[in-house]
């Protein structure tokens, strides 16, 4: 296998937003939506890449339902006096929000818009039926798409519209709702270290970084090959704020009026991107074995040969019992089926050929390190044991070097000066005590062009002044450019 | 169980149209959207109602996975000039368009309209990706809501914005295509007969009745309690029509370039309200037991007595092995559990109390019918053989039922006159020999306010003259008022 080469795909280090899309084009994720006629911005789920969302949402289904959360589905379009009830959220989203005025030739009455999220459509509808604090917590979600009119896009990470799950609930105790806020927000933070294999800080957002409406926002983010954060889900807090506004009381147990307490929680299809971005390299997509689509192909490098021919086939119908697998034995050269398989991020590559045959073994190359390996298929059970070995080394080993990578690159700092000159050339994450005040952030940004990214909820050290207005006893804050 | 009388829910007899209402909305399958928020017409499907097109899904999406389709997702939002291409197609849906003219405040130099269906789409991105006969089928799936400004609506049946999948196929060979389209809407004809226990007439739609575009429309059409007709899923062949409007070639064998071959075929939420439609009773829902969200609520009619409770959960943890189930240990009155299990139409009720207690047996009751059944507990496997055998005997009951329905209430016509007369006090289909051309059946529809269903595809009886116009030898067609 050519290493650290494909004439299609740039190198990260010549250019990384290149080589990204590069990769997910190559790997057929996804296409643009405005080469077939849809709007610049939105994507085009391509089987493979669907294919991904769906394993993420079947993880995160079967998980959710442990905890109670109930699916539903409400409504694309939200009437514009209604989105407007709660101000700091309609001033967080107006700008980006896509507005439906007319049906056919015939303008509406009211504006409609397009959900870029769903709280004031979940809060009216508690309203309506919420009465008891026995019917309480209501742990709500739904999986849909949303819109939000971005400046600038980038398949799945920032989209005109993309898809989300977001998670509502309704609680008759404050420190009920905090729990859950907690417990989601831990969910994500192993859903994405064991299945995507990437690195998680767990932390809550400054007042800066919150989500418009939140009291309090918790945040996993991640750092990707090039350094920059990205955000990867999200929890909020919203204490009596958002019942208040919509008037959602319940009786409590001794039978007082009492307004609910709320949270919201999502992640999305970043969480493509970031898997994209986290482990791929110069010769394609690498994917984790346990969030893979396709765990494993046979590449059959003598079609035409009976006994190979055979022996493939035999081979796929033992691995086939255990994994989700594919066979390619088209008429197309070993080398292009290696690259096609290489490119597509498949987590293991197994070639069986005359000599294989001959020997009766198999070659299997890890795609995340490309090693290969040889095993005896004269034993059934002893050549699944070894490929499942093959499998859970790989997701532990990406893991593995996604904390290395965020570790090695961690800066520490005290003084915003150092900060300066260090952020002009640092690829990676810097921690300094900071007092999460909105102006103090606000300058940091303008000056800088980095944000925080969160507390982490371990504290990194003991607090200490400020890096940058020198206020006393500031928590220890994670900074990053980020995506 | 009092028979026949809740206070919530009109008699069938009394008014149906306000029946079903009464039912959906007291067994929480949805609420109307536009109380909390949203556009007139639209619903919020709440955690029983999604359940149930969780479940279809789940079974569709296996089913469809075996024909080797692949599931894909498509923006929301189309340009119009791209929607404009299919002049048939743009016609049937330009009307009912819900048009997306700006974003914050700031006008599109393009209006998008948010998809009635995506033909356009699917079709602008396979111009794109085919290239040659090697590549095809392409199978595509995508599980999506779309939105269609209806006049009047009414919950399920006929949303301003409702839920369905949307499968898009490519062939490369035209008998190809075609026996695609029959094999789908054997697929839905299966699917809604066994896991809906709805009789289904699968037939072919006559010009009048076709899918915007398309040149052929095979469809499955079921029949309600009060007689009408609802179409419970479609399947359309469209040739090389939308192929060469968008341009989608490929290289055949012979290495020369031909115009592709195209379906579509689609179900949607209209299937949960059939399913309401077809089976439930004065005392709410019923539900055949393959599909219900819940197969069967014990109800603990001594929550305060220990002995009871105990024997509670030991049998729900037996039942919860293989079952989905629910338990009832509320304070609420028996009589108030047993109402509301049966508004729901969980499909098995158990009740155990003190006297279950010591005879050792439980009270089950088939919501479909109201048979009430003591079954020993003794013996484990026994127990759970006889609740296998109930459920399994239900669903069949339950379509043995919907068939003598559909069966005693159909009418042989060979007259329009006659016809005429019928069909103001008719209640389920009628059958003609019918020419099937669009004039002739406007004109039925305009005197009659009746519509074809279908041409069956096994034909009914030797060919005739048109019940109409008079024409020679024509097809036995289905008539009915529908939903």
């Amino acid at each position: 296998m050519a290493k650290g080469f494909n004439k299609n795909i740039t190198l990260r280090s010549v250019d990384f937003a290149k080589w990204y899309t590069n990769v997910i084009t190559e790997a057929d994720l996804c296409d643009y939506g405005d080469s077939s006629g849809s709007p610049k911005g939105t994507i085009i789920f391509r089987p493979y890449g669907y294919a991904l969302w769906e394993n993420f949402q079947q993880e995160l289904n079967q998980q959710f339902k442990k905890l109670g959360v109930q699916n539903v589905m409400f409504p694309l379009l939200i009437n514009e006096k209604t989105f407007a009830l709660e101000k700091d959220h309609i001033q967080g989203f107006a700008p980006e929000c896509a507005i439906v005025t007319q049906v056919g030739d015939k303008k509406l009455q009211e504006n409609l818009i397009i959900r870029p999220t769903s709280e004031v459509l979940f809060c009216s509808h508690f309203q309506k039926i919420v009465s008891s604090y026995k019917q309480l917590p209501l742990l709500y979600n739904q999986w849909v798409s949303v819109v939000r009119w971005e400046k600038s896009t980038r398949p799945f990470l920032r989209n005109t519209e993309f898809l989300w799950q977001e998670g509502h609930t309704v609680h008759a105790q404050e420190q009920e709702a905090l729990d859950l806020v907690l417990t989601i927000i831990n969910l994500y933070a192993s859903f994405v270290e064991k299945f995507l294999a990437i690195k998680v800080i767990l932390g809550k957002k400054t007042v800066h970084e919150r989500f418009a409406g939140a009291l309090e926002t918790y945040t996993i983010e991640t750092m990707m090959q090039d350094g920059q954060a990205l955000q990867a889900g999200t929890s909020h807090y919203f204490g009596q704020k958002f019942a208040e506004i919509f008037n959602i009381k319940f009786s409590n147990q001794q039978n007082k009026q009492e307004f609910a307490y709320q949270t919201s929680w999502g992640t999305s299809t970043r969480l493509i991107g970031a898997l994209v971005m986290a482990h791929s390299d110069d010769l394609g997509l690498v994917l984790p074995a346990l969030i893979a689509p396709t765990k494993m192909v046979i590449l059959n490098l003598m079609p035409k040969d009976q006994q190979v021919s055979q022996a493939v086939d035999k081979l796929a119908k033992t691995l086939a019992q255990k994994y989700s697998i594919s066979v390619d034995a088209s008429d197309k050269s070993a080398s292009y089926k290696k690259s096609e398989a290489t490119i597509k991020g498949i987590p293991l590559i197994i070639e069986v050929g005359q000599q294989e045959l001959t020997k009766q073994e198999i070659k299997v190359t890890a795609r995340h390190n490309l090693q290969a390996t040889f095993i005896s298929i004269k034993d059934e059970q002893q050549l699944l044991a070894s490929l499942d070995q093959i499998l859970a080394s790989s997701n532990h080993e990406l893991l593995q070097t996604s904390t290395n990578n965020f570790n090695s690159n961690l800066k520490e700092v005290t003084d915003f000066k150092e900060y300066q000159t260090l952020i002009k050339n640092h690829k990676g994450y810097i921690i300094a005590p900071f007092c999460g005040d909105f102006q103090c952030e606000a300058e940091i940004k303008n000056l800088t062009s980095t944000t925080s990214r969160c507390i982490p909820l371990t504290p990194y050290k003991p607090n200490a002044k400020c890096f940058k207005c020198q206020k006393d006893n500031c928590p220890w804050t994670y900074f990053a450019r980020s995506y």
